[in-house]
């Protein structure tokens, strides 16, 4: 049976990206691809160009920094969905002050009602030292809510580590 | 079966207490909350509140930062008891400058004495970047070793993401 | 069976060490130890120490802070090998401004033509907020990508927490 809603968590360079590639382009297409990602500098530029040239061909991409839930909702309409990523999308709705907790009612609101699979994509962030920067913590606890609220609805969470999946929520791939 | 010592393990908001208090409200009552968080500040006094708030009726509360042996001695003599959490602690009884070797085999000789189930948490702050404050990679080791020297007895250890338990030993709940 | 190669990931303090000793030890010797660690400092100088002074009798050391390869490639033939840890390999391959992709492609060529079983540790490091410092990034990348390119070949991929193995990839131990 398929997933109708996938959380990929991970930390960096765990595999996240690809595993959830995979687990949409296993789906019928056409495919759409949300990147949250915004290149302010040019490492950043450098790292969304390398994302993007990793990626098999065949895919649409919707690059939408904040309005998240509205560009799901006219992406799910044509095919499977991937969102990447959720922490990208907090980090700019932080920077742009908007009301988190709305944003994600909005979200946490929609994706039940989506009528396509969707795989999203998280960073784990929580699992070093506390920053001694207040925005850094406020972050992590903004990314943390975030993805227990999504776990709670979602059918399968995977937790990423070396490229490989465990399974805290439905079956492994 | 019961577990008599459970360690909870996670990052930050990735619903470590949240788990480790439904363990303990499964269990026959009086449960007594061992809180080890000392409010420094307003931001930590918030946090305290919040979790508290967060938390169902019916627990006795009590504020213990240092001598965790001597308040788990006498909570447990009532019934099921969480420990929330050891991470705070370690960083108290590291600012206050006492043995943590000292502290570590008092506690770790007392838990299987224990009369009643017990429920650990820990921060699971290990997992990023070397800190390049000595003193925060000072706490990652102890911290370690502390959850090392626990899961080594405990019944069941958890390791927690985005409020999903992975089991290191023992049931999942 | 015996795995062939095996990858141990964890955070500080998890146990990566003791556990990869186990494995090579569980095996026939004569057992060969490869320290990729540089005392720079006391610090350093103090926790090699520890780390031997943990081991079990009957271990060959070779210290190999660079050419991980060329010492694997004698030491395999004689037994088991244990090289603890890539992570400080990599390190030290960035401070010396090698071509790291040159050396992780090397590595990766020769792991599967070894005749002895290899145990490989590895430090996760990606699982905090992302660090401000662009080194650390990059370290971060590196770190992440060598990991996942030795699980896609390893027989067996273990990540430690607590000193408990979670099995990534074939049996846990």
């Amino acid at each position: 049976m398929t997933a109708r809603l996938t959380l990929v968590l991970g930390g960096a360079r765990s595999g996240k990206s690809a595993m959830a590639e995979r687990l949409v382009t296993d789906l019928p297409g056409p495919w759409t691809y949300i990147a949250t990602a915004q290149a302010f500098d040019a490492e950043m530029r450098q790292r969304i160009r390398q994302h993007q040239a990793d990626r098999v061909p065949g895919w649409q991409t919707l690059e939408e920094p904040m309005d998240l839930a509205g560009a799901l909702g006219s992406a799910a309409a044509a095919g499977p969905v991937l969102v990447d990523c959720l922490t990208l999308w907090l980090t700019n709705l932080m920077l742009a002050e908007r009301d988190i907790p709305a944003e994600r009612a909005r979200l946490l609101a929609l994706l039940p009602t989506l009528p396509a699979p969707v795989v999203l994509v998280g960073n784990e962030v929580g699992l070093g030292i506390v920053p001694e920067n207040k925005l850094a913590r406020e972050f992590r606890d903004h990314a943390g809510r975030l993805h227990q609220d999504i776990a709670r609805i979602a059918d399968r969470v995977l937790f990423m580590a070396a490229g490989l999946p465990l399974a805290l929520k439905g079956e492994a791939p």
